[in-house]
C-alpha cells in the first residue's frame, strides 16, 4: 500500500493530545490513523490488522467505526486549522476535536487484506461544531458511509473526573 | 470487577462465527465482549485495556463504539434465540446477526480505569431485523448511548468476495 498522506493533523497534535488510540501518535498500542487533505476532500488510509476480523476474510465493523470516527475528529481539526490559515506541515499547533455524534451505515462485507480508504467532505455547522461526511472504500469498493459530529474539545475536558 | 454474565451468546456461536475482534472466543487478540440476559435487559460488561484512551485518563470512544456495537448483534442473537424458545447455556446453536447501522452520542467523558457496562433493550421490527438501543454506564455514571439495526446473517455473507 503506498501512504498517500505526507502532513497529516494528527502529526501536529499536542503532545497532551496525542494519546488517542486510534489516531494518537504517540499510543504505542494504537492504530495510528493519519488524515490529510486530498484536494477539498479529507483522506485516511488503513490496511487492518490480521486479527481485525468480523468472520474470516471481513473486517471487523468496530475498526471501521474507529476509523470513521478518527478520520471525522481528524477532518474537523484539518477544516479549521485551514479557516484559521494554516495547513499541516506547516508547524502551527492545529484545535483537537471530538466526537459527539458517530453513525455508521454498512453497505457490504468489506474484504480483509486490501487497503482501507476513508473520503471525507467536512461542512461547519457552527463555529465550534463540524459534520464530517464519509465513505470507506476497500479498495475501489464501497463497503461503509459514516458521519461524525465533532466539536471543538471543551478546556474542561481534563478537569472532567478529577 | 465481578463478571455477572454467566451465559453467554457469545459462548455458543458456531465456531466458524466466533472470530470477531470485538465478540468471538477464538479471535485470540480481540476483546471477547460478552452479552447475556439481564431480566428482559442484556449487558455486557468490559474493563477497557491501558491502550483504549482518548485522552489519558478517558476511554478511547471507538472502543465504546466496538462495545456497542457487538452488544447490538449479541442482543440481536439472544431475542431472536428466546424468542425460537431457548436461552444461552442450554447448547443449542443461536442466529448470528451483522450490523446495519450503528449510531453513538458520547454523552461524556468517559473515565478510565473503572468496568463499562453496556446495557440494551431490544426490539424486532422485522423477523430477521431487530433494534438494540443501548446505554454505556461507567461504573455508575451514563456516557454513552448507542443504536444498532443488526440483521440475521445473510447465507450467502461467507461467498460475497470469492
Amino acid at each position: 500500500m503506498v501512504e498517500k498522506v505526507v502532513h497529516a493533523i494528527q502529526d501536529e497534535y499536542p503532545d497532551d493530545f496525542a494519546w488517542c488510540y486510534g489516531c494518537g501518535r504517540l499510543n504505542v498500542e494504537g492504530h495510528h490513523f493519519r488524515t490529510g487533505w486530498e484536494g477539498d476532500h479529507t483522506i485516511t488510509e488503513y490496511t487492518p490488522k490480521p486479527e481485525h476480523t468480523a468472520l474470516p476474510r471481513f473486517v471487523y465493523g468496530g475498526l471501521i467505526a474507529s476509523l470513521i470516527d478518527c478520520h471525522g475528529t481528524g477532518s474537523a481539526s484539518l477544516a479549521m486549522h485551514r479557516k484559521n490559515g494554516f495547513e499541516p506541515g506547516e508547524g502551527q499547533k492545529p484545535p483537537r476535536f471530538v466526537t459527539a455524534s458517530l453513525r455508521v451505515d454498512f453497505l457490504k462485507p468489506t474484504p480483509h487484506g486490501v487497503p482501507l480508504k476513508a473520503i471525507g467532505k467536512v461542512e461547519e455547522i457552527h463555529p465550534k461544531k463540524f459534520k464530517v461526511a464519509t465513505e470507506v472504500f476497500a479498495d475501489e469498493t464501497l463497503c461503509a458511509r459514516g458521519e461524525v459530529e465533532a466539536v471543538v474539545m471543551p478546556s474542561s475536558f481534563l478537569k472532567e473526573v478529577e
